[in-house]
Formats: C-alpha cells, sequence, structure tokens
C-alpha cells in the first residue's frame, strides 16, 4: 500500500512544476490540469471503477460491488479533494486528498472489505479560483449554487470567457444542460453523494502544536472576495505637480495596509494579495488600481465588522486622493459546520485516542457540500511548516499514510452501512 | 500647408488607438509602431529625402539639396520626435514633433527656402521606456551613451528579450556592428546631427498660464528609474495568522505612499506607476511584489534626497514587515541644459515677441542629444488641459500650427549657415 502511494505521488509531481520556482501551475482547463485530468481517468479504469462525472469536468470514480445498490437509488459515501493549485502552488493542496482517496480503495481491498454502499473518489474543478476568480467553482456547479448562467459569463485575467476555456463542444453541451433544467443535472453528483469526506494538508502549524499526524476538521470560517476598483486619471509621471494628481495607487496603497491593520487588531484575516495597475506604466500616474480582498473571520458578524471597516477607511482615503472606489463582492461562502456526529466518529476512530478537533480558514470543496445539505467532514495531515498556497508547502511521508489509514478506518466504518442515519 | 499637417495627422489617428479607452499602445517593434515607421518611410520618399538610420531603426530623412554638402562632410539641422507611446498614451507625445517636422519642411519649400546645410528629420524609437523599461532607448543607443551589449540583455515585461523583439536578422546585423566598433555605428547618425530642435507637446499648463501658444525649453530635470523588489514569503491567505506573515505588499503599499508625501514635501515628483505582484492570487499572501519609483527633481541634490529618503522608509518598513529590498537602477538621466545661446535665438525668432522660456520634468530624446555635446533645443506647444501620458492629451489645431511655423523659423534660421557656431 505505502508503495502505491508513493507510485502514484511520484506520477503527479512533476505535471505542471515550474523549474524556476518548484511551484505549480495547474489552472483548470490548461494542459498541466488536463494531463492530471486524464491521469485519474486512467487511475479509475485501473481499479476497474466507473466514472460518472457532469459536462464541467467534475468527476466520481464509483465502486460499485456487485449487488451494491447504484448511487442513483442509494447515495454513496464520497472521498476526494481537486487536482487544480493556486498560481505557483505547493504539491499536496488537493491532490493529497485524491492520491490518498485511491490508496484507501486500495488498503480497503487488501483488507478484504466489501462496501454496502456505492464508494466513490470524487474530483472537483477549479477549487481555487486561481483562473476564474471563483474557488470551489466546480462544486458550488455540482451543487446548484452557481448555474451556468453564472459561470459563463465568467473571465480569466487574460480577458478569456470561461465557455471558450472549456472548448467549444463542452460550453454548448452545458448550455443544453441549462435549457433541459437544473434538476436533471443535479441528479448526476449532488443527489449521488450521501456523505462526503475531504482530505487535505493543513495549512497551519495546529498539528505540529498539538503534535498530531491527523487532524478533524470541525468547520470553515466564513470567508469571501471583494474586488475593490479605485479610479483616478491618468497623468504623466514626470510633469504633472504632486497636487493636481488623482492617484489611485495611493488609495490602493493606504487601503491594504489599512486592511492588515484591522484584521490585526481584531484576530480574524485579511490580505491585498492580487493588485492590477492601469496602463502599469513607470512613467504614468495609473487611471486605475484594483486590488482584490480576501478576507476570513470566526463567525459571520466578525467578517461583515473587518470589512466595513476595510470599505470605510478606503472611502476617505479615497476623498483625500480625489479618486473613486466600487466594489463588487467577487464571491461569498458563510461559516460552515460540518456535523457534529460524523465529526465525533471520525476523531474518535483510530488506536491511539481521539484525533484532534480544529476549525479551518481555508475554503473547501467538503464547505460547500456541507452547505448544500450534505454531511461532510474533513481530515487534515500535519503539515511540518505550515506553509500552504507556495511552493515549499510539504506533508512527510509517514503522515500521510497515517492519513490514508484513517480515512479508510473511516470510510468502512460509513459503507458498512446501508444509511448514514 | 494647414491641409498638410491635418492629413498626416489624421493618417496617423487610428494606429494602435484602443477602442476600449481612446488610448494609444504603440510599444516598440509591435505592428501599430511598425505600421507608423513604414508611414515615416512613405512620407520621406513622397517629399524625395533620403533616409539613413541605424539597424536598431532610428532614422533620419534628409533634405539636402543639390550643391549642399553631405552631413558626413557638414553636420545638418536636424528635427524630430519619436513614434511609440506609453501604455495607452495620448496622440501627440512624439507624433506631433515628427508632423510638425514635416510639415515644417513643406512650408520651408512653399517658402522657396533652400537651406545651405543639410536638413533631417529624426524618429528615434523606444523614447518612452514602455517595453524595455529604459527610456530613450534609441538616442542613446544613436548617441553611444548605451551599446548593443546593454540593450541585448535588456527583456520586455513578457519576458520576451529584445534581440528576439528586434528580429532575428536585425540582432545579427547589431551585433555584427557591435564587433565593427562603435565608431562605426555613431558615424552615421551622431555625427551627422550638428543641432538638434525637438517639437514637443507641453506636459503641463505652463504655456495656458503664460497665455502663450508656444515655449521654448531651457532644460530638463534630472529623473530616473528604480526598481524596488520587495520579497517576502509566500503562504496561505485565510490560514496564515497576520502575526506570522511576511507580507511584501504591506512594505511596497507603505514605500508608495512615503514616496508620495516626500515628493509634496520637497516639491519635487516621485510615482509609482507600475506594480507586479508574485504569484498574484486573491488567496496567497505574495512572495514578492516589485514597484518602479519614477523620481524627479529641480537638481541633482535634490533627487539623491529624494531618492534617499524613499529608499530609507522602504527599508525600515521591510525590517518591520519581515521582508527585505533590493534597489536596482533601471536609469539615470543627470539634468540637461540647453543651449543658452539657442534657446535665446528661438526665443526672440517671431513677431509677437520672445516665445517664454521653461524647464521640463519630462525626458526627452533631445536631452540625450545635449548630454552627448550636441547643441539642442525643445519647442513646447500648449496643452490645454495639461494631461499627458493619458488619452486625454490634447492640443487645439491653431497652437499646432503656431508650432509648426515656430519650427519653421528654427530651423531657416539654424540651415541658413553653413555652420551654428
Amino acid at each position: 500500500m505505502p508503495d502505491d502511494f508513493e507510485r502514484m505521488w511520484r506520477d503527479l509531481e512533476p505535471v505542471g512544476r515550474s523549474a524556476a520556482t518548484g511551484g505549480y501551475f495547474r489552472q483548470p482547463w490548461t494542459s498541466p490540469e488536463r494531463e492530471l485530468h486524464d491521469w485519474f481517468l486512467a487511475q479509475a479504469r485501473a481499479r476497474d471503477l466507473e466514472v460518472t462525472g457532469d459536462e464541467l469536468g467534475n468527476l466520481v470514480a464509483w465502486w460499485r460491488p456487485a449487488g451494491a445498490l447504484p448511487a442513483s437509488a442509494s447515495p454513496g459515501v464520497v472521498t476526494g479533494s481537486h487536482l487544480d493549485s493556486v498560481l505557483d502552488g505547493g504539491a499536496y493542496d488537493g491532490p493529497l486528498g485524491v492520491v490518498s482517496a485511491l490508496a484507501a480503495v486500495d488498503l480497503l481491498r487488501a483488507r478484504g472489505f466489501v462496501p454496502r454502499r456505492p464508494l466513490g473518489v470524487a474530483v472537483f474543478v477549479e477549487e481555487e479560483g486561481s483562473r476564474f476568480g471563483m474557488p470551489c467553482l466546480g462544486s458550488r456547479y455540482a451543487t446548484g449554487a452557481l448555474g451556468w448562467r453564472e459561470l459563463s459569463g465568467l473571465r480569466d485575467r487574460d480577458g478569456v470567457p470561461l465557455p471558450d476555456a472549456v472548448g467549444a463542444a463542452t460550453a454548448e453541451a452545458l448550455e443544453a444542460q441549462e435549457q433541459a433544467g437544473p434538476a436533471v443535472r443535479l441528479s448526476r453528483l449532488r443527489d449521488q453523494v450521501g456523505v462526503f469526506v475531504e482530505l487535505h494538508v493543513e495549512q497551519g502549524r495546529a498539528l505540529v502544536d498539538r503534535n498530531a499526524a491527523v487532524g478533524v476538521g470541525s468547520g470553515i470560517w466564513p470567508h469571501g472576495r471583494w474586488r475593490f476598483e479605485f479610479t483616478g486619471r491618468a497623468d504623466h509621471a514626470g510633469t504633472t505637480r504632486m497636487e493636481d494628481r488623482a492617484d489611485p495607487m495611493l488609495t490602493f496603497a493606504m487601503t491594504a495596509l489599512a486592511a492588515n491593520k484591522q484584521a490585526r487588531l481584531a484576530g480574524q484575516r485579511a490580505t491585498f494579495g492580487r493588485v492590477e495597475a492601469v496602463p502599469n506604466g513607470t512613467n504614468v500616474v495609473p487611471s486605475s488600481v484594483t486590488g482584490w480582498l480576501d478576507a476570513r473571520a470566526e463567525d459571520a458578524d466578525a467578517l461583515a465588522t473587518l470589512v466595513e471597516a476595510v470599505r470605510t477607511q478606503a472611502a476617505a482615503r479615497a476623498e483625500r486622493d480625489g479618486t473613486s472606489l466600487s466594489i463588487a463582492a467577487e464571491s461569498h461562502s458563510p461559516a460552515v459546520w460540518f456535523d457534529p456526529r460524523l465529526v465525533e466518529r471520525v476523531a474518535a476512530e483510530h488506536e491511539g485516542g481521539d484525533w484532534p478537533v480544529l476549525p479551518t480558514a481555508a475554503g473547501h470543496d467538503a464547505g460547500i457540500l456541507a452547505a448544500a445539505g450534505i454531511p461532510s467532514v474533513m481530515l487534515f495531515v500535519r503539515n511540518p511548516t505550515g506553509v500552504s498556497h507556495a511552493p515549499g508547502e510539504h506533508a512527510e511521508v509517514p503522515d500521510c499514510l497515517v492519513g490514508v489509514s484513517a480515512l479508510a478506518d473511516t470510510l468502512e466504518r460509513l459503507a458498512s452501512v446501508e444509511a448514514t442515519g
């Protein structure tokens, strides 16, 4: 079994890796990500798993032993994650959950286990939102939180519309599906998932502090993305007197500092990690600067207070700079609490005692499925440095194997009965 | 004559213009700029002007009447400017000087004037530095301030090396020229220019305040570009606690605000108009942020003091943020004072009295030629709004025609004698 895990891990290692940084560029509907998609289909075939999915590219590979009811009749136990990455991301965020899911299937078969319900391994597309700005795009579509109407209007940072990115034939199929009504599409995935378990590399150092290889997620902080567009007046950087300018770079700069300060004071999180100036020339005062705020907090009130504080300070500075400000909410994910009984069962289910239970400030497909009413839970694997969304993201192989074993135990328990209750 | 000016102006109007903004994108060695290059060659042919130039693409179209000495024997009177633009720039910065030069030749011929020295119309490449980050790239090469060795290492923002941008055949020719020694190349242009006059749209409102259609440049403020690279540590924007971060966006933001404040206090100019974050993802703390400082001041000491103040504040904030800072000077242009006798002659040369004389904070090819020891001077045409390097840049046709006439008068005076003295 360890061999299977490490062999699959080696398969994935070179795909989409930058020689310059060692980080990964696996943006959806680009060739590295399509290569991973094909790799997953080959893994499913090699294990005799039957693949279903939707036109957008979300996939579930089903293990349905003879005699077991199909997922359409008896919703299955599903595990999995995603294969896309942030720009210049790490190897583990996403792929660890998919590889561990396949390895858990191998381990259960080696144990001679036979599920009494369908057992699926899922891959969701565009979890990171690194290309179209919408995190968990695939799982939102699969659960009906977003429809093709909304998706078809999205563009990537080069201006490529999503329908062009997925290809004309796929876009036509998605359009036809939309015409047929969402019920038809959703029945293929959402209604087949009775319970969802996502294994993920931890994105902080809580498990290091607790000296545990594995932990269980209790929930996800509410979070969202807001696009702040500051508009000023383009001018010559040499000849225009400082007092005659309306420079949106200044308004952006003060807003980025204010967001950091507000989050520090409140014990929450706020980040401007992305900025785009227009025309972005050295000798030109910009006509506009756009910054994207990523904000997260322990509850909905704290998040609303944080975003409002940033907005207020940005507006005040815009008035001083002679610039204008418009804010658009690009995505918003309310707080998610995983099913408490499920969390307790998963945490208690191992020899060494209870796994630690912890919330996370990161969004995940499991959060989208939970919000859609599907009982869901997460397993985290220890990250020695806590670094994530960066080339240095890491987990040790022995910890990963404990993760596979914990996932197999969880799936075995859930798939031994016909309904989750 | 007015017809000629307006006809040429209409030729240029659509080339490289963005339908979205109305601004111009005429970056060197892109198709709109090459189209302007070809247009200039056609204009020269239509006027029976003989074109010389260098491999990089700097051009001079010579009016050499029968009996006049060639420029290689008797350095000529040259006027002109450039045809490239900043990103999303205006129509006038550059092209007004080229079109006015051609219109001045037409006007002199209509007057029956015959020059006693060669009279040239010049176009320099990449004056704005909008693509390779080096302003006045063409005139620096033509005067020997920069050689092919330095140029061949430059890359544009997409990473395209300059030798690839100019094309393989041109790059080979430039390399061969370099091998032959700079003397051969320079003799073609620098040594042929005895005096240089550049007409340019004003980039401020000094002529509006003085109620004058035309003014004469006395000199150019010292100025330069410094690349500030702030390096931090990429991390997950949700899961990494604020106090555990090393976020270079904060250091950049504070530096942009500090530059503005220092320039305001000192009465000088400092701008961060260009910024690039890596990886520039919404849910990632950046690993690095690079900002470009454009700084200008009335004298060298004031400029050094300004840049040093920005550097000191950036370094102090980097320490606080746990980031590191490296600064590279990308270009530096010392103060230029145009030949005072030439300035006086040009300013006095019209019926209504003296044209106003004023310095400028903008760099120009005339400044590079002056620094290379060529007597040079500039004429400015009134800009009603003062807006420049932006789609709204403008000059009224009657003012442009006064500019053509002032330029023709100046050229007539300079080309009536065999040497400028």
